[in-house]
């Protein structure tokens, strides 16, 4: 039912050997875009995508030699539409005239650029939540329509999972890109804090903002993830400190108020998780990552819902019968969060960050595992879920990525998996084998 | 700068007469949408508007033979997007699933049937507030785009009055044809209650909601009106029991509180449009028309709101974060109206019309004339402006309609002239002699 196409590295490497023809590639997503998005509804509809898509597609062949070609050569990929893509008006899941996010003639974002320097198409813009926040699109999750496919990056995450794109860009705030990339079952990779540049991207809130990515498997996740991240390196980032070779890691399971957050069948799931990567030989060790765990969720709430606010007050001042229900109670409620409240919880981020690591050094753990959202994805679309389990992580702006770890109730569920800030290049070659010793990928 | 097509009567003379060409005509308008539209944003965007038009233009014309031809014969329409059409998906300005409004699959509107038999074409779905309510699209005032069009029947106002369209369909539960037309300087014609079937129109409140039309002058919401009313006769409708023979009205000019919530510069335009009337000859009284006004604009405030949440009230229960701020507020003040109240001001609907009638009786009064709007159309595309001059009217069901009236600080105001309960037929043939003395038309 999901997932059909080949995966994102697969088909790259078919791209730059010239097995695949770039454009008979781009017909064909477009075919099953026909297909399945008017169900799924991860795209905005658009006149002609197969024209534009595949006239793109002739220009990235034309434009290089047969051994010159870039790592994405080829590539056809969602972007949310919270991020400005030349020729696409950014709408971001909003009624508000679109002048106001810079209309047709904003400049095109920092990330966009990249993803052409590496040879990628645009596909479409995917469905965001209004704003990235928690009113949401109409996109349905593949692999059970009546149920959510998470947010805020809907589309994207419902895209890759429907087999429409073999990449997607998403951004998180608190868990937009974790949460929908474990209740679609696919990886979804959000990078330490400003590894990727949020230029060109409607800021939601900037000081937690962050660019990710939708890929089926963690290869894909890794080919694009070096094509996005600043100063990308094979083997252990600028940033990485933690002195192992990048062996098998020991795994850190949070202890502490944070996983009582998931829901007993989430937990249970969880709980086989952890057993059967034991099983595999991983060492697990239970510690508690956060010392004051409901501070700092407090502290990321009060920083997102009052930098959203300020982000927002001219406009909602001007256009609040524009807004919907749910945008406008976070606007009013970050209105009351005070200019010494935020300044603080700023400060917070690098605080927890470091006693995260303090953590990590003191028990031993390489990488947190942990469920990447409560449990399933809940049976509405009226709801995108809860990113109770990514926010802390998200607060202290560490790498973190998520992997299909089995199904609950039918629906994937996604093991979190958590890294040093700057560890990114480590995270991902780690949780490859992690993946294949849960066997879901 | 607006209205420089030919008006609907004219054009569609010159179309029966073979002197316009069906498609060329419709290719014209489409021309007139590319230039205007991405400005005004009266009509949803569409893909192969052209094509669609043009095709069924021809189908049109195809159809009939020259001594044949019916009364709108090519006419190009835009329908309100809450009046399901055929081919078109209907999203009523709101970004609930479309599929609660009957999706692809909704039977096509009985007045849209009407328009066909009578040879008219869609032209495209226009622009509506949520659920004709009052939280806004993005259609602006032709003339001058920083101030709203009014609503709810927002595109279909400002399509007529920038000339991409000789005929627009609307609605109207409060003032939502009325208002927008005077805003946009267009003739808007409500007739009487039930006289025009709301069967394919998604419903607002079933007691007052009424099917409305704009073009640019009388002489073609005639022609419109009797292609779309029931019984439509030539002269005197059938519940026309007014016993004059047609010759120039005695015109009444309501006193009391309901005229005190005009501004100061609308009361101050309506006393010049009086006093032109005068000087034209025609016999004013002043006189009331509402024993109790407060009474009867709370009673169309209950009835509507009280209406609308119980039409609502399964949806918002499941989807209330897809609506927006003032749509959810109205639905929840509608669900504090009790079934008694509702049951209440249902009655009072021919209560207030006979009392109306009543006062006509009285004072020798033949119609109605008053503000069309408290003003000009405020500056901001953030509000529709205010009912309140329609509100009363409407609630009695009696046929109303605003005809073009000057300018209040360079924007047009109209002035609505209301009749008896079915003497839509009357009402439309004096007002057409109004227009004229005002000397706007």
């Amino acid at each position: 039912m999901t997932v059909t196409e080949t995966p994102l590295a697969e088909v790259a490497a078919a791209l730059r050997a010239g097995e695949h023809d770039p454009v008979a590639y781009a017909g064909r997503l477009c075919d099953r875009v026909d297909e399945r998005d008017p169900e799924i509804r991860a795209f905005y509809e658009e006149c002609d995508r197969r024209g534009r898509v595949q006239s793109a597609a002739e220009g990235v062949a034309d434009s290089y030699d047969p051994d010159g070609r870039p790592p994405l050569f080829g590539v056809p990929v969602g972007v949310k539409d919270i991020v400005h893509v030349d020729g696409f008006t950014t709408r971001a899941g909003s009624a508000l005239p679109p002048e106001l996010f810079g209309g047709d003639g904003a400049p095109e974002a920092a990330v966009v650029e990249r993803l052409r320097e590496a040879g990628a198409v645009v596909l479409g813009k995917t469905v965001t939540t209004e704003f990235a926040g928690f009113a949401p699109g109409l996109t349905r999750n593949p692999h059970n329509t009546d149920h959510t496919p998470g947010g805020s990056s809907s589309g994207s995450a419902a895209a890759v999972a429907a087999g429409m794109t073999p990449l997607a860009l998403g951004t998180q705030t608190g868990g937009s890109v974790v949460r929908p990339a474990a209740f679609c079952g696919i990886v979804g990779f959000k990078p330490s804090f400003d590894r990727v540049p949020t230029d060109g991207v409607l800021t939601r809130s900037a000081s937690v903002d962050h660019v990710g990515l939708f890929t089926q498997d963690v290869a894909g996740a890794r080919l694009a993830a070096s094509a996005l991240c600043d100063g990308w390196e094979r083997a252990g980032g600028p940033g990485d400190r933690s002195g192992d070779t990048g062996g098998r890691p020991t795994l850190g399971v949070p202890e502490g108020p944070y996983l009582d957050r998931a829901d007993p069948e989430g937990l249970a799931a969880f709980r086989e998780q952890v057993a059967a990567l034991a099983d595999a030989g991983y060492e697990v060790v239970r510690a508690r990552p956060f010392e004051a765990y409901e501070r700092v969720d407090r502290q990321h709430l009060d920083l997102t819902t009052g930098e959203v606010a300020r982000e927002h007050e001219a406009w909602f001042a001007e256009y609040e019968p524009f807004y919907r229900t749910t945008t406008a109670e976070t606007i009013r409620e970050g209105l009351s969060v005070s200019d010494e409240r935020l300044a603080g919880t700023r400060a917070g981020r690098e605080r927890t960050r470091e006693r995260v690591h303090g953590r990590m050094d003191a028990a031993g753990v390489d990488l947190w595992v942990c469920p990447a959202a409560p449990g399933p994805a809940p049976g509405s679309i009226a709801t995108t879920g809860d990113s109770v389990m990514n926010r802390p992580w998200t607060y202290a702006g560490l790498p973190a990525v998520t992997v299909p770890a089995g199904r609950v109730d039918g629906l994937p569920v996604g093991l979190q998996c958590v890294g040093r800030f700057g560890s990114d290049e480590r995270l991902l070659a780690r949780v490859a084998g992690l993946a294949d010793a849960l066997g879901t990928v």
